[in-house]
C-alpha cells in the first residue's frame, strides 16, 4: 500500500535516475542501466531512515558504510551524495573529466567512497573488514551496507566472504544484491532465478529477504527486518530490471555500460518527467558516538646476541608481539599459517587483535582493506607465494589510500624440500609493480624486529618478506634502520667490485666477500633490505667507488632486486651483473637448492672472479 | 558386509599407509597425517575397478584423471602408483630428496602427476578443464577425480569452480571432499560438520554423496554411484580421522605436516602390521579410444590498408577467427567480456571452441591448464588488469609444463574514462615475473595478427596485451614478426638518441621522432613488441650507436619493459630514462592521462631536447 514516504522515496529514485542519465549523457560513457537497477533499492535505503549517516563528517567513526561493490554504478553513487546534498549538482556534471572527484570508478578521492571498487567481487570481504572493525576493535553500532551485482557472484572472492562473514557472525553487515539478469555480454549464470542466489546465501549460513527491487514498501520493510536481524548477516536479494524507469532500456540486451545519444536522452527524460524538482533526501544522522582511543606506546625493547641463530619470521612474531602490548591497531590477519608465518605470536597476547580468516587470501587482503580505512593497521601474513592469490585485491587496494602491511614468509627457494608451489619466487615483482609501495627484506632478527615497528607506522602499502630457515644475528640491538636505507658491510678503498644482497644471499655475499679477500680480491658488500624505496646513494657510491656490481637474489631475475639497482642506478650506469634464480627450481634441501641456482657463496666467488680476471686481462 | 574385494582394497590402503610413513620418516618431512585420512578413499577408487589408467602410458588420452588438489598429501599419492606398479618401491625412498621426480607437492615432472598442485584450492579448477575437454573436445568417456581437503573449501577459488562446473553440467566430473577436521593450525570451519558441506555444494548444483571415509563398503558404492550419475557433477564428502591408522596421530591437533622420529616410526610400523606383502593393486584399463585429429592448417590471410585505424583487441579478435578455422585446439576463454576483448569473435564462428566462464578469473586459468594439459591452446581473455586475480593459478601453471596464451585488453592509462581500476599498470611485470615467459604488446593490427598466430604455437605461458583504441596500421601485411624481435623504425647515422616502446607509446615515439628530428635532433626509435624475450641485439646496438636510451610505457616503472631493457644491457650498460606512469592515475580523456602521466610525444620531446642540450653543454 502507497504511503507519503514510500512517495517521497519513489520520487527520489527517479531524481537518482535522472541524474545517473544526465552524468552518462553528458560524459558520453558510463554505466547507465546497472545504475537504473538499483535506483530504488538505494533511495530506500539512504533515504528512508534506515541508513544513518553525517553528511557533512563523511568520516564520522559512527556513520554508516555504503559500499557499491558494484563500481560501475557509479552514476547511481554520485546522485545519492548530491540528492543528500553532500556535493553539488555542478560537480555532477564533472563525471568522468579529467581532474573530476567523480571517476569512472569510484575510489577515495570522492570522499563518500569508503573504498575503490570497479574490480568486480572485492566489495563484500571489504565490508567484512568495516564491520568487523565495528563489532570488534571500535565497538560502535554503524551498519556496513554492501550493494552488490548478480554477475559478480561468479567471483569465488564473493563466496570466500560470505562464508566468513557467516563465521564471523556480522550481522552488522548487510549485503544488497542487485538481481537484473543481464551482465556485460548476455545474461548471468542464474539470470532471474533469485531463488538460485537464495539458496547459495542460506546454505552459506546468511539471512536472505528476497523482495521485488522496484517495490518500495517491500524495500523498506526488507532493511527494517535486515536492520532488527540477529546473529547472521543478512542479504536483500532484489530481482530488478536492468534499465528500468527507461522503456527502450528496460531488460534489454547490448545496452551495459553504455550512454544514450542525444536523441535518445530526450525520450529517456520525457520518461522521467523532465526535470526533477531540486528536493533533497534527508539522512538521518548516526549516535555521535566514537571509539574508545587506547594510546599508542613504544614497543617493548628486545635482546639478540651476536650470532644467534634466529628465522627472520619468528623475529616479526616477536615484533608483533611487541607491538600488541603498545599499539591497539595492530591487528594480524592469518590464513591458517599463523604458526608458519609466527602471526601467531599476537593471538597469543591479544587474542581480540588476531582474525583468522581460514586459507582465503582474497578476503585476508579485503578485510584488512576495510579495516585500515577505518583507522586499523592490519598486518596480512601468508606465505609469500600465497599473496600472489591476492594481487588483484592488493593492487585495488593503492586506489583506497590504505595503510596495510603484507608479510610473505618462506621466501625462495631456500625453503627446500616443500617444492616450487610454496617458493615466493615472484613476490617482490609483485609488490614492487605497485606505484607507491615499500618492499622490505631483511636478513637478520634485528633488523626485522626494527623494520616491523617501521612498517606499524609507515603508510600506504608495505611488504615485508621473511625466511623460513634460521639466520644469524649479525646486527647490534641498537642498530638503526630506515625505509629506504641500507647497510654497507664490508667495505675497503681497494674493493673491485660490490655485491648486493638481502635476506639468505646476503649471508652468501658476507661468505663470498670473505673468500674473495683471502684472495685478494676485496669487495664491499650491501645488505639492501629496503628493495624499495631504495637507497641509491649508497649504490651510486659503491658504483662509483667499485665499478662493478653483482646483485645476489633468492627471486626470480624480473622484477627483483637487481632489476631495483639496475633502475636506480639507469641514468649513470655501471655494469652490474644479476644472480638470480635461473634454474627452474624442485625439491631438495636448502644447502642444495641455493648451489643449483647460482646464488650461494661459491657461485658469487666464481662470478666475481671471472670478471675480475676478465677486466684484468682487458686492462 | 565385508567382501574380499573390501578385504583386498583394505590391505593396500594399509600399504598406502606404510609407504606414506616410510617416505616421510626417511625425508623427515611430509604430510603424513594429511594422506593417512585419505588412503582408505584412494584405494577405494583407484584399485576398485572404477578408474581406469593404462599404468605404463600415463599419457593415455583416454585414461581417467586424478589430480590431489591437496598436493600435500604427496606421499599418498606417490604410494598409489607404488603400490599400481609405476615406480619402484626404491624410487619412494627419494621422496623430498634434490633431484627426485617426488617432490614435496607433486609436479609435472612426476609423469603420473595430471598438473603441479601445492596451492590450495586450485585442482578443482583444473578439473573442470580437464572434463571439460571430455565432454566437449576430445569426446572421450574418461572421468576426473579431483581429492579435496576440507581445509582448502575456504578458498573462494572452490566455489567459483563448483558453481561453473555446475554450469557446464560436468557429470563426468567427480570431487571426493576428505573432511578430516583439522587444518594447518587447528580446526577448519566446520570441523566433521559433514552436512555444511552438503548443504552448500546442493545449492550449488552438485549431488553429493556423504559417506564415512574409513568404510570400503561405503568408499566403493559411493564411486560405483557417482560414476552412473548423470546431469552434475559429484562429490563424494567423506568424513575422515586425519592421522588414521596410527593411534596415536588420530585426530589430533599438532601433527599437519610433520614427520615422525625413529622411535614413533617404530610404533607406527607396529601398528600398521609390519611390512605389507608386496602385491599389486590393479587399475582397469581404459578403453582404448583416441580423440579425432582434425588437421592443422595455416590460418587464413588478412588484409590491413596503411594507416587503417583498428584496436589491436579487435585485430587480435580477426587472428582468433582467421585461426579458429585453422586450429580445432584453439580455445578462447572468456570472462563475460568477449565484446571489450574481442575473444567473442571466435565465438561467432566456433562456439564449441568458446568457453564462457563468466566473472571468474582464477578458475578461467585454472580451467585453461587442465584443457592445455589435455593438448589444447586455450586464450585466456579478460582486461589486463584483471588477470591480476590469477595471479597464483599463472605462477602454478609454469609447474604444470602447460602452453596458455593470457590475452590482457584495455592495458594503461590510455583507456582513459574507465578510471584506475579498469587499468593494467601492473600487467608487463606480473608476467615478467614468471621465470619462463613471453609477452609480447604490438601496436598495431597486422604485428598482432602475426603475434597471435606464432603464440597459437608458442610453448609456455605466453602474455599478449593488447589496446582498447583504436591505433594506425604501419606494417605491411606481409611483414614478419618473431618472437623475441623487435623493429627498427627511425634509423640514421646521426641519430643522438633511441627510443624504445611499445604498444599506445609507439606512436607517441614515432611523433616526438619527427619533432625531434625537425629540431636537428634525429632518433632511433624502435618497436619493442616483444618484451620477454627480449631483442637484446637491437638495443646493444642502439645503445653502441646513439649512447643514450629512452624507454616510454604505459605501465608502471618496476618490472616493466624500461627495467626489461635495463636487464638487457645490464653487463655493458649505457644512460637509459625510463618513462613510465609516475602520478597516480584518475579518469580522464586517454590524450589528457597521457599527457598527465608524462609519456605522450610532448613529453619524449621534451625529455631527449633536455639531455641532449646537457650533454652537448658538458661536451
Amino acid at each position: 500500500m502507497p504511503s507519503p514516504l514510500h512517495d517521497h522515496l519513489t520520487a527520489l529514485a527517479n531524481t537518482l535516475r535522472w541524474h545517473s542519465l544526465e552524468q552518462t549523457s553528458l560524459a558520453g560513457s558510463g554505466h547507465l542501466t546497472s545504475s537504473l537497477s538499483a535506483a530504488d533499492l538505494m533511495a530506500g535505503l539512504v533515504f528512508s531512515g534506515n541508513f544513518r549517516f553525517d553528511v557533512d563528517t563523511p568520516d564520522h567513526p559512527n556513520n554508516d558504510r555504503l559500499i557499491f561493490s558494484k563500481g560501475h554504478a557509479s552514476p547511481l553513487f554520485y546522485a545519492i551524495w548530491a540528492v543528500a546534498g553532500g556535493i553539488s549538482d555542478v560537480e555532477l556534471k564533472t563525471y568522468r573529466e579529467l581532474g573530476s572527484r567523480l571517476e569512472g570508478h569510484p575510489t577515495r578521492r570522492f570522499p563518500y567512497a569508503e573504498a575503490a571498487t570497479g574490480s568486480l567481487g572485492q566489495g563484500l570481504g571489504i565490508g567484512v573488514g568495516m564491520a568487523l572493525n565495528a563489532r570488534r576493535f571500535d565497538r560502535l553500532p554503524y551498519r556496513t551496507y554492501v550493494l552488490l551485482g548478480d554477475s559478480e557472484m561468479s567471483e569465488g572472492s564473493q563466496w570466500e566472504a560470505v562464508q566468513l562473514a557467516a563465521h564471523l557472525g556480522l550481522d552488522n553487515l548487510v549485503g544488497i544484491l542487485d538481481v537484473n539478469r543481464l551482465g556485460q555480454a548476455g545474461p548471468t549464470q542464474f539470470g532471474h532465478d533469485v531463488d538460485a542466489y537464495v539458496k547459495r546465501l542460506e546454505a552459506f549460513g546468511w539471512k536472505t529477504i528476497a523482495i521485488d527491487g522496484h517495490n518500495m514498501s517491500e524495500i523498506t520493510a526488507a532493511f527494517e527486518e535486515a536492520n532488527r536481524h540477529r546473529g547472521q548477516p543478512v542479504m536483500v536479494v532484489a530481482r530488478t530490471i536492468k534499465g528500468k524507469g527507461i522503456s527502450f532500456l528496460e531488460d534489454a540486451d547490448g545496452w551495459h555500460g553504455k550512454a544514450l545519444d542525444g536523441e535518445r536522452t530526450d525520450d529517456a527524460r520525457r520518461e522521467l518527467g523532465g526535470q526533477p524538482s531540486a528536493e533533497h533526501g534527508r539522512i538521518l544522522h548516526p549516535e555521535n558516538l566514537r571509539p574508545t582511543v587506547r594510546p599508542v606506546l613504544s614497543p617493548e625493547p628486545f635482546a639478540y646476541d651476536h650470532g644467534d641463530k634466529v628465522a627472520t619470521r619468528a623475529a616479526f612474531g616477536h615484533a608483533l608481539r611487541r607491538l600488541g602490548h603498545a599499539r591497539p591497531d595492530v591487528v594480524a590477519i592469518d590464513g591458517e599459517v599463523g604458526n608458519s608465518t609466527k602471526a601467531d605470536d599476537l593471538e597469543e597476547i591479544k587474542p581480540e587483535q588476531f582474525v583468522q580468516l581460514f586459507i582465503a587470501e582474497q578476503t585476508m587482503a579485503s578485510t584488512a582493506l576495510g579495516l585500515s580505512l577505518r583507522g586499523k593497521r592490519p598486518f596480512v601474513c601468508t606465505f609469500a607465494a600465497f599473496l600472489t592469490r591476492a594481487f588483484d585485491q592488493i593492487r585495488m587496494s593503492q586506489y583506497s589510500d590504505a595503510n596495510i602491511v603484507f608479510v610473505g614468509s618462506h621466501a625462495g627457494v631456500a625453503i627446500g624440500e616443500d617444492g616450487p608451489s610454496q617458493m615466493g619466487l615472484e613476490d617482490i615483482a609483485m609488490f614492487r609493480s605497485l606505484r607507491e609501495s615499500v618492499v622490505l627484506h631483511p636478513c637478520d632478527a634485528v633488523s626485522t624486529e626494527r623494520l616491523t615497528e617501521l612498517l606499524a607506522s609507515q603508510d600506504g602499502i608495505s611488504y615485508l618478506r621473511t625466511l623460513r630457515q634460521s639466520t644469524p644475528v649479525i646486527y647490534p640491538d641498537d642498530e638503526t634502520f630506515t625505509i629506504g636505507g641500507s647497510k654497507t658491510l664490508r667495505q675497503s678503498s681497494a674493493d673491485v667490485a660490490t655485491i648486493v644482497a638481502a635476506g639468505t644471499t646476503l649471508f652468501a655475499a658476507l661468505q663470498a666477500a670473505d673468500e674473495l679477500e683471502d684472495e685478494g680480491m676485496p669487495v664491499r658488500v650491501i645488505d639492501l633490505y629496503s628493495i624499495k624505496p631504495i637507497d641509491t646513494e649508497a649504490l651510486r657510491r659503491a658504483a662509483r667507488d667499485t665499478g662493478h656490481l653483482f646483485t645476489v637474489e633468492d627471486h626470480y631475475a624480473a622484477g627483483g632486486l637487481g632489476e631495483a639497482v639496475l633502475a636506480a642506478l639507469a641514468d649513470d650506469p655501471v655494469p652490474v651483473e644479476v644472480m638470480a634464480v635461473e634454474r627452474r627450481p624442485i625439491s631438495g634441501d636448502s644447502a642444495g637448492l641455493l648451489e643449483r641456482s647460482g646464488i650461494n657463496a661459491a657461485a658469487i666467488v666464481e662470478r666475481v672472479r671471472q670478471r675480475t680476471i676478465q677486466h684484468v686481462s682487458m686492462a
